[in-house]
């Protein structure tokens, strides 16, 4: 049977060979997605971010653990934006060995998609419409770390559920900056810690200062212990419920699917400009000029424009 | 006085005020930077980065002060990727406050360019440039985070630190896979912490394992004592002369010149593609399409990269 028919019926290995022939940008894959496109829509996207030491990784396993007890199934991408491993990476191993692997309701599948040309968003949301063709009623998207990729990432979500942890310190600070206004669910895990307390409430005070129509609620756990993970889901359902019973939702699906647009053409053009030999050699050329001083780079990218983009027979080609 | 005459001389409130419009893409600070980019390449660029808690912004101040000791003037570039905010900001205040910035011979300054239209690299490598031909002899970009932004900013100068902490937990694992290859020099701060001795022996077995030509060294330090600084300085001098007596400083520079070109290229394209109402409006609409299911987002990046950037008639605007 056809890898697409095989996907829609569920099967997990047509699933991972898709999310791997989507890493590597091959065009069958890209094909396949457009023609079963009209099957997403249906999961529930959650992303999960949080600065490294939260314990993301054991959260998203009780999670999960928690949403197969109310018998949906589960999808699982472990994102990791900075590291050039996929499939075989270490958060690929550590998943592995979860137990969860052996629930046949749970697919998982770490991505590390650093060095592909442009390809970080396309990946992954390509893994989260493979994982919604194949019935996924959840699908958690987990990132490493808190920087822009990451941001980008969890904004593809239906809901962001933010990690924080006690101890980070001054760091708190210029995180929450950044986070604040990303998050629609916040949860303090390692709350057996010193200074949980203060961490919830330094994060409510933040959310009482500054917040829209929806004030995200802040919640404690311990992973570890699974403490703390069923008021989490229920917080994550009523984060659903607001945007499902409003036009939230679709606000949110019009304005990520813009996002996506503008992501995929940039990747397009980056690819028309990087995979042919000419002008990467040309661009070398270009920036040794830059590198000596005898040209600057700003008027250099003007004449990239001209030479790659616009073209000297009236554009690229498409 | 003209501005740029005015930051050839040394201007703080020139350079404070071209990093601003450079934040707003000011074309005029843009021919400022055209016309006097010969005056760059003289600086040691020095990336500073590391999972957030780890102490970065005082180990940032303790080295500064340092340099100054070798009476080397410094500019400080705190980068965070995930704050809208500038100058304002939380890291700004912060900085503000320290004492550095009595001293004359620095200059420092925060920035914050999330919801910049691809302005982030744009913003940050113009910032460098701007302190580069003040006169500044060492410039310390600091990001917050540790992600595909903050790699890509770090990648940007001559010598990147790699700033760990103990106690990170399962995630050092993850974060190492990222960042040992962009790593030249490695400090553990906070090392008067449990967990020290095994962060530092953990990193040093990482590096023998994979490592170039250049083994990059692992010291620890704790800033907020000022303990371990000087040590730090030097690994970053054996750093510096080992890049400048091979022809590694000038490979990295053309290759750095490389990213920049193509970043800017992207930036003008992007600009290009959402910088007019018709463009945005249009795809709002394509976007309405897929967020119901109508098309899909592949065939619609097809249809913008045609209809705007190949054009009808013969390409777009440059």
């Amino acid at each position: 049977m056809e890898l697409g028919k095989r996907l829609l019926n569920g099967d997990k290995r047509a699933a991972a060979r898709l999310i791997t022939m989507i890493e590597n940008d091959d065009p069958e894959a890209v094909a396949i997605l457009s023609a079963y496109f009209s099957y997403t829509g249906r999961a529930r996207v959650i992303g999960i971010t949080g600065p490294p030491g939260a314990g993301k990784s054991t959260l998203v396993d009780k999670l999960a653990k928690q949403l197969r007890k109310q018998n949906a199934k589960v999808g699982v991408l472990a994102v990791d934006p900075t590291s050039p491993f996929s499939g075989g990476s270490i958060l690929g191993d550590r998943i592995r060995m979860s137990d969860l692997n052996l629930d046949p309701g749970v697919f998982i599948r770490s991505m590390g998609t650093r060095g592909h040309l442009g390809g970080l968003s396309k990946s992954t949301l390509g893994a989260v419409k493979i994982l919604d063709i194949m019935g996924m009623d959840y699908i958690l998207i987990e990132t490493v770390g808190v920087g822009q990729s990451e941001v980008d990432i969890v904004k593809a979500a239906d809901s962001v559920l933010m990690v924080m942890v006690p101890g980070l310190g001054d760091d708190i600070q210029a995180l929450k900056a950044g986070i604040m206004e990303i998050g629609d669910v916040f949860v303090v895990n390692k709350s057996d810690r010193d200074g949980a307390d203060r961490t919830k409430t330094e994060i409510e005070m933040m959310l009482d200062f500054d917040h829209g129509e929806w004030r995200p609620p802040v919640s404690q756990a311990v992973a570890v212990n699974n403490t703390g993970i069923e008021e989490l889901t229920e917080n994550l359902d009523r984060h659903w419920n607001y945007m499902e019973s409003s036009s939230k939702l679709i606000e949110k699906r019009i304005h990520n699917s813009e996002l996506e647009i503008i992501d995929l053409t940039q990747t397009a053009i980056l690819k028309e400009m990087m995979g042919n030999d000419d002008n990467r050699n040309r661009i070398r050329e270009l920036a040794q000029k830059v590198a000596s001083r005898e040209r600057d780079p700003y008027s250099i990218s003007q004449t990239v424009l001209k030479e790659m983009i616009v073209g000297a027979e009236g554009g690229m080609e498409v």
